[in-house]
């Protein structure tokens, strides 16, 4: 119960309409969602007018249809779908109503029309190879359907450090850049030192041998020696997009 | 040398004053720094009327005392060093013009006057407890250097979770959140779920045993279930003062 | 040989009817189970009127079928199987006298009556997330094969407070919690700082990247900055049932 | 605020002695210590009649007789303070009032008269090797600060095994078993096969080599083929003595 | 070529039957195998009338056929197998000649006429469960291929002491013996705790969670505390038999 | 673009056929690849009269044909495709142009003609096991396709010095030396110690247990007792042969 | 008590003299000293006719001086202190009825007269380098303190293979091989593959950087290619001499 | 003895002044050292007319004395001595004719003239940082004891990457290029995407938290996504200016 409720309650105690442990007993029912002081859930920021995130792992198709068929009937107006099997994209593409838009490669499904592209500039992602795509994609799309202009720089790996210094104007103008790479994953730090925009860093388990599944580059990225460098989990692109968006709609 | 230098010597070059192999030998010998695409010095942008950084690690006093002058030289206002002994504050003390504020606790020195809080709003640094102040005061401290209004909100860890939340009011009046905590780190999950901004988490090596100097609440940083958490180096109190004051400057 | 038969010997002993040679032979050959000073078997508490417990792993359905069938035979009113397989399942279920109860989520089979719920009070098993819910219900199950009262709440991970706020009331008035958590692990901290119970903790292997199958919530469990916790294995909800039973059973 | 300063509050606003504003307000600021529904403190309830706990390590001796004073002057008959440096132990021996007794080995300090030894019976205290006894004796101390009746058993380790075997009788006669143990850490699995009751185990950093400073414990204890097995972070005598004695006090 | 055919040489050079050259060649060539000072082959002690043995692991069964008729074809009398899969099994079968016996738990194949048991004493195989049988299997096997005779005791872990301790005259009566154990490894302790004679101690893979696939086995018996245990690698049944086949054939 | 084209551009300048911003345009948009002071791309020694060389994990059969053809069409000779699964190669062997010679062992392809064996000398190649040639293959093909000769000098391992040291002569003839080998790794500091060329160690994931997958052989060639021992990640036997090519080539 | 006094008991039980619950309270007592089917003390064997051993790590000189003549005063004519300080060494030099003989390398003092040596044959000591002297004199000293005849073959790593093989023969003459080696640790794998008897392997932490402080070493020996190998704990000279003396005196 | 001296032994056989068992004593007792195939001595390619290696580190500043006082006596003329202490300086400076030449930063001392630098080229030394100089110095310093022109580029690290291109032309000139670098150890890559020489890397332990020592650099370097890349030890600078040397000095 909002701020609004708890009012009317205290005017009906106040008129005798209800006691006094009515006011206790809801305080003790439901301190939290009543009281406003606290964020009521840890997506609403993105439910209202953005994208409601189901995180579709571990989740039967069914489950997973059953809670986008809740968010729309509630209004929801775009419903993003993560780590969505195959089986899934199948079972809700059935649900016409839906309108899933699904991409195989970063496994992410988009219901619903795409909000409008509201943040204070774009969002570059940058990664270090094509195999990183996968989880590109991934914090691309999420990065969309929270509402964000994205500009993808995909295979600007260090090796090759031409084709990353020259696209290095379309880094500069973004106002916050995911820099994705696998195995020694040094492109966040080489990013980090070119540019004056926040840089969020996303180890890939892309790599044999020694990168641990993602270990070596997560372990380069934390200890990157240019500063303005924040690092999320290992292929946690939606992370990514989450925070960046956070700070491109930063008011 | 700048775009303005080039485009003289273009000029030079067509009216005959400089011939093509003078063109071309320029381009060869610094592109990088000519051209004007990439940041000349990854701290530029904090040098210009914020504050210069010296990292004191591994350097003399005398080699700190010497690079703030020659920054107080060129008219630096505000010069910030991170990891100062306090051998090296005694010898810059010795200098009455830099005009030392050395914080021992935090190892951070600030000589001349600090910059105005020019940023969005605040910056809220919580800490898990007590031992995590060190860490928790190098990070406001370089987050005043940097411009920034800081709001100190420490010893609000999980485990008495009622004064965390008594000061939620305050947390989530900040921009942006850094949270540090050592042992389990629990608390940036906890306040990135309450929170609509950025959460920066900061392990700290605080701890023993299985904390592994740092390592437990690295990983469970990484792994928060809670959107919107990125995480720097253990004990890095100033890389995320550095990100934090960069997020809270956004144009 | 119980005290009572080494007492009968002796008196054989004493009428002529067994020799010295008999006596020492029979302490040689089998002192421990004879002597009634240890535990005859480290599941006896748990068999005598509980649950006998066959663990499934690693056992074709034949063998847990033969040591099922053998426990009935001898007068085991409950008979707990955990990891037990769907196609073991199948086997037991042929054998119509066992009375299986097959949960397939959670890998656990209960043959015969459910034993009385005679425990001090109830264990509250609290979980992160749905993905938790494999090793929440062989929690759950478990003690529920040892005779106590269970409270199922899951899904109130630390992300969304609320949630775990507003069953607080449940969850205190528990006589044990079982906190069980992946990714960062951080309930079973805020748990324990908020209950005066013992709060058992079980790391799941849920998560990606960085959690590298559970370690990262079992560093996080093992450094609680919260009194009262401790730890078993990743994923071992039958090791929590079984000491959060012993606990709930104390004289 | 308490429930019953809630009912004054809410009199005095039917009254007209205090606005809708105020009340509101009162619930923002402060709804979780107010309510009574959580826990204040996480030591409140050693804190009534049995012990202040105050953790003495990164704290200067001045700030711990500070702590220590007040906690007195509350009313506080008992005062434990763990990882007790000597020069603290000599500053509290300062204050008479406080009448210290401090143990070097366990680094413990005890202020004020010992509680009563109220528990359902014993904790049994029993160690691998005489290296263990710091921790041990924490855990002991600690123990007997909360009002329990310990039982020391040390030097009882499996390599030699009849000095365990014919200490089996007291073991078994104690309501819970802290076992502690460096180096392989095997007394934990063999303590928990030989009793009825809950076993909280100890890793210890005592070892070299391969030992990892308590890591090779650890695992094994967590790893226990024993049922009835819960481990707490190396070295973490307290954390064990705590839980232990909420078992022991379990109602 | 042996010190018998370098007399022979060194006699043809006296005669002039050979140059100066001749020798020189021979000696750098082949200095090694030629000079009798060293093993000609790791395996040469167990050929010589005992078993050749064939590591199965990464050979098609083609290729192990091979090598087992072509050391048949030499007089081998017995020749070992391990790491042997099914399918190399059914082809061997079809040599009727090789006349194996295959053991599929322990992955190992035996050709030919088992060797006499000439060991000084029996090797005592030990196990903490029965998931432990597929190395133990291997390990007893292999024993038995070298020529020694073996005393099966298995799943006798700690956590059922009385198992343990009922078998002891026979593991005591062993000249050496092999102690199996997944998951916390205790038993190498225990064991080399009671016996007065070398344990070789090998961890398994069994368990789940924090046993890391044996490595928390492995720690526990590098950290033994017990004197007179070595180990050998994970699940290497075939090297502990290997070395305790040295020690029961000592001269 | 290359110099020749910036001179032309200048020319063109000068003569009012571009203007000054076409020129800066130019710069600021290529600078790297046109103004020739930098490797155009990593591979390009390779690729000029050697080698393209096409990293075919993670890329599906019809990408690699497309490079492929793309590559031959612009007039590369040899065409080197490292992890080329069977699929791919059936793919590429259906385009008879591409003539391509595959080797499933290693999951090498080459297209077109070998080149000339124009290096120094001769790199060896040298392994501890039969097993370990998967990674020696890739190794020596890729080698032949940078135009070296390469001497294979196969299960030379530790555990039988003889057979390593009657290769001796073979392997000290060599200009480099790949010394490749799983487990314990030693092959590396043995041969490292012998010869008086660089080694470049190859640690491979073969072995089981504690070798964890090439952990045990990586750390024990990083620490090499033997100097002139550099090493390269596990399995990669492509970038050993990269590397001594490079040593096999120089000027 | 022993088997004598059990049967003179059970006489007594006989004749009247005790009581049945005389015997019944005796076995409760004391079942495992008394009954002379366990060995009574982990040393037993070598405190016969050989050496009693005391662990000194963690013992003050008080207490190791203590132990030392309570051994010697039960007529103990050997007695071996390990890791021994000088400040202990100067104590117990006082009690000249001891006559220590005290090695400052190793850390070990041994008082009384030397065992003689009985052993079966020689065990030789080889090391990498002399910086693994403190540990081989370690497992030199006992080994002499244990009664065996002990080669001592220092600093003949693998890196100068000729050392070692010009030390063959004294190596091949020795019953048991001790091999000691930090950094790659492959000295283990070399010997192994070179002797027909059995390796006992003990990693050192010397080294630096990967080493690990000596788990590069302990690795590279766990994966030993050579069969015959098995290893202790880092550092752990003890441990291998004690079994290695097992070995040598084995009947 | 060389081959001439078999030789001679030979003829005197021949002759009739040396019997058949003098020749196969002699070759039975020191086979390596004699028969010329091996080397003599690790280090005997430096050794003659370069310079002779002493690893100070564990030796006392006498044993290093009478070691360089040897070399200096059988004519070297270079002698080396790396991780060599500020005492050990002090006594080799009291011996005039060594002419010690000792640099604290590297701990590297140089004794009589350094070699003429006849190496193919320059090898090119470059760090990231300035905190790399010590580990920096000992490459350089050692890479001029063997014979070799040496370019130091330092503090070129890839956060300020314009720092390292402005100096490209310097490093691609060398003929081999050492990258040292801590933290993320991202320069390797970077270096070996922009040069066309082998790149040897040297992970340093510089940096804290997640650096783990050197943990961090060294697994990036090893995960290169740049070819030619090899890695040595963290901290390593000896080895890799020996490997670079030897690059350097190829034939």
């Amino acid at each position: 119960m909002d701020q609004e409720k708890m009012r009317e309650l205290l005017k009906k105690y106040k008129n005798g309409e209800a006691t006094e442990e009515d006011v206790i007993l809801k305080l003790k029912e439901a301190p939290f969602e009543d009281l406003g002081f606290a964020k009521l859930d840890s997506h609403r920021a993105l439910r209202q007018g953005i994208a409601e995130v189901i995180y579709g792992a571990g989740k039967t198709p069914e489950q997973i249809l059953e809670i986008a068929k809740a968010a729309k009937a509630k209004g929801q107006e775009t419903i993003l779908i993560t780590k969505m099997s195959k089986d899934a994209a199948e079972v809700l593409r059935g649900e016409v109503g839906l309108n899933l838009d699904y991409d195989e490669l970063s496994k992410t499904g988009i219901c619903g029309k795409m909000p409008a592209k509201n943040g204070r500039g774009k969002i570059a992602i940058v990664t270090g190879g094509t195999s990183d795509m996968p989880v590109a994609e991934e914090a691309a799309r999420c990065a969309e359907a929270f509402g964000n202009e994205v500009d993808r720089i995909y295979d600007v790996g260090v090796a090759g450090l031409h084709r990353l210094l020259s696209n290095l104007d379309r880094i500069m103008e973004a106002k916050v850049v995911i820099a994705i790479a696998g195995m020694e994953g040094a492109l966040a730090s080489v990013v980090g030192g070119l540019v004056d925009v926040p840089v969020l860093a996303v180890p890939t388990s892309v790599g044999y041998g020694a990168s641990f599944n993602g270990l070596s580059a997560l372990l380069s990225m934390l200890n990157s020696c240019a500063s303005g460098v924040s690092v999320v989990n290992i292929d946690n692109g939606f992370g990514a997009a989450y925070q960046a968006s956070m700070i491109n709609h930063i008011k």
